[in-house]
């Protein structure tokens, strides 16, 4: 498997609109994108940085993943997701040598990409996302 | 100012031997540079991902600033580091707008690089720092 690039840094954030004030306020960048991902109870807000993007993640419920990681650590990087060419080899490679995932088989994510998370327990705390783009 | 791209995300790690098991279990990924920075207190392992890189962080003190995040949060993502073209004018604007620095002024980097962190209280608490290459 090869990582392409950073796809991009996920960012937990009290708010979206105070996400996007500092940004402005810091370096004059506006979102380029915004989405409401419910399956996730998060809406999101992406920065482009070079081949990568900063999105920006507002909880949707405190139960939700962004939630939980907000209550327990407080807001700053959540995850990093990385570009890969095959997702389906690249999960089943993690899944032959026995790599715990949290999604053991490739899932749907935002703009037809498919993801799958890597279990932190086995990157020393760093929550790894893979992705593959599903724009032809 | 404009973000050219990630230069480097900077991740605490207990030990570096640990950190690259994990990227050539995972990723078949192997270092690409390894280096000792005493002025930060920390031991560096780094490995290339598209127009970036992951720098694995070992601290070489409990009391530098790698070793009091781990003591507080554990391992797991330390810092960001954005490229942009003029530090200087890049540091000088962010002062000028009342924007609280680490490093008011820059300063030297690893490679001869110059850097400047960002105070993460202006930042949603993520550490964030400036770097211009210094290689001609």
């Amino acid at each position: 498997m090869k990582l392409l690039r950073i796809n991009h840094l996920g960012i937990a954030a009290p708010g979206l609109d105070e996400a996007m004030a500092r940004m402005e306020r810091l370096f004059g960048m506006g979102a380029d994108h915004t989405e409401d991902v419910p399956e996730q109870k998060v809406k999101t807000a992406f920065f482009p940085v070079g081949e990568s993007r900063l999105e920006y993640l507002e909880s949707t419920d405190p139960e939700g993943p962004v939630g939980k990681f907000l209550a327990k650590r407080g807001p700053g990087i959540h995850h990093v997701c990385f570009e890969v060419d095959d997702i389906d080899a690249a999960v089943s490679q993690l899944v032959a040598k026995g790599v715990r995932m949290i999604d053991p088989q490739p899932r749907a994510g935002a703009h037809g990409c498919r993801v799958a998370f890597i279990h932190p327990s086995e990157t020393g705390g760093v929550l790894m996302e893979l992705s593959q783009e599903g724009r032809a």
